[in-house]
């Protein structure tokens, strides 16, 4: 299945998308795509629903982020050996975990919003894992059994909030509208191999980013074992698991988003996201 | 007012103490402390209610966290000039941020459970700020407004697993349990000077803190003011704002918690927590 969630931002109503890609109203069957659906039982629920007697959605509503009420956003950092370098830093002996504020996640295709005073604000197409089963000490061998499904998230990063404002990245991946989440969710049973996925980002049609999750240091089975046994992982929780090289802090010389820009960004099988960047008080 | 959550865990009902510091119930009025509830609206509709016409909650329940659906807990690092120093680091030249995962927070008397494989658990006595408007930007001038009330929180951490395990202390704040909150919210307009508040803690009846709010190296004002910088606070979120000396790790040698433990803290004026010290798996 393909979940999501259209409509005014705050307001969304929960969606999926029938085989012939139309957008099919859920609102009659469950109150919004999150923890509670995401479960084992609600995704059972949900699939014995044809599709053919959902409401069709008519026009081209607002897509808003695939999952509501997100508990936490855990983002693992400098998870793909090349971004580790175009970055300069050393692969880490273990993943590296950072929180986004959820107040960050919005719709895959709103406007991000260039913070006040920023010069160095970059973007990372990354697959997000959604959790659909609470883990706490998972082994790898279970882990599989909490992924409710895959997302795309762009995580998008001002560097200099990140690394020179005094430790911790968190104030570099939290402002407002620096999580575009979605288009939608597509369920574990449809992803063949979340490890052979290729992604892409493009910025005003350059492709600064073209890379596969094939690439991963740490994969999304270890992931998910890793991060539980640091905190448990509820329904509706989403793990971004890294970026593939090609970030705007790798060009040489560095290139950021400024105002007026579009970005383009893929997973295959995911959908895309596209996005304008506008300034902070437009 | 003083407000807070009773009842078990996942399940907690509305309370307010009243003035002889009996535990009155508030469902018939609000469904529970949280967002909407601490809005500048919504303590003004409680403030108008008649503490004498609520129910008398009987018996000793469970006291949850005191507010509930908390979006982000917000940390802040090293925020006690002394406490840098036992921590062998230097004052921050800015806050220093992190969160803390929302899993973590439980009531203010839950027992805290020991990770596996923890040996370095240790305990830090907090004052929270509980948001009750949202932040963006907001000025100094402004930043009183946009409080709802304080708390404490015990902002357990593990240092090896904050310190040692490949960077971003969030591995070390997360675990189930991390986050006594509580017992209650005391208003703001209770609260005189939250510059200027007692804090303790203890362990075993040793009193490991004892400091003052008015040694923060950056207080309530500047804090709220500064995060907002980075990213919006919403009602509900609580800033953790740092703790004084005293936590295990700056005692000579370092202690840490073990089993079968009892921790004792508090903060004037807002009341006090108790926490028992298990097995993970106990």
């Amino acid at each position: 299945m393909k979940l999501l969630r259209y409509g005014e931002a705050g307001a969304e109503k929960p969606g999926m998308l029938d085989a012939e890609g139309r957008l099919r109203d859920l609102s009659d069957h469950v109150g919004d795509i999150s923890g509670a659906v995401l479960t084992p039982e609600g995704l059972s629920s949900l699939s014995a629903i044809d599709p053919a007697s959902l409401p069709v959605v008519e026009g081209a509503p607002r897509i808003g982020a695939c999952v509501g009420d997100i508990g936490k956003m855990v983002c693992v950092g400098l998870n793909y050996a090349d971004h580790a370098a175009e970055a300069g830093m050393d692969i880490p002996p273990e993943p590296i975990l950072f929180f986004k504020a959820t107040s960050a996640i919005c719709g895959p295709n709103d406007d991000i919003r260039i913070p006040r005073g920023s010069e160095k604000t970059d973007w990372e197409v990354e697959l997000g894992i959604v959790i659909g089963k609470p883990a706490s000490y998972v082994d790898e061998a279970d882990a599989m059994d909490h992924v409710a499904g895959y997302c795309i998230v762009n995580d998008v990063s001002e560097r200099a909030f990140q690394i020179e404002r005094a430790g911790q990245w968190v104030k570099g991946k939290s402002a407002d509208t620096f999580g575009p989440t979605g288009p939608w969710m597509v369920t574990a049973d449809e992803v063949a191999d979340p490890q052979a996925l290729a992604m892409w980002l493009e910025v005003d049609g350059h492709r600064y980013q073209d890379g596969s999750t094939a690439t991963m240091v740490y994969g999304v089975r270890h992931l998910v074992s890793y991060i539980s046994q640091f905190m448990s992982l509820q329904p509706g929780d989403i793990i971004s698991t890294g970026t593939p090289p090609g970030v705007g802090m790798g060009q040489k010389p560095p290139v950021y988003l400024r105002e007026g820009q579009e970005i383009a960004c893929g997973i295959e099988g995911l959908g895309t996201q596209r996005q304008r960047t506008i300034a902070w008080n437009a």
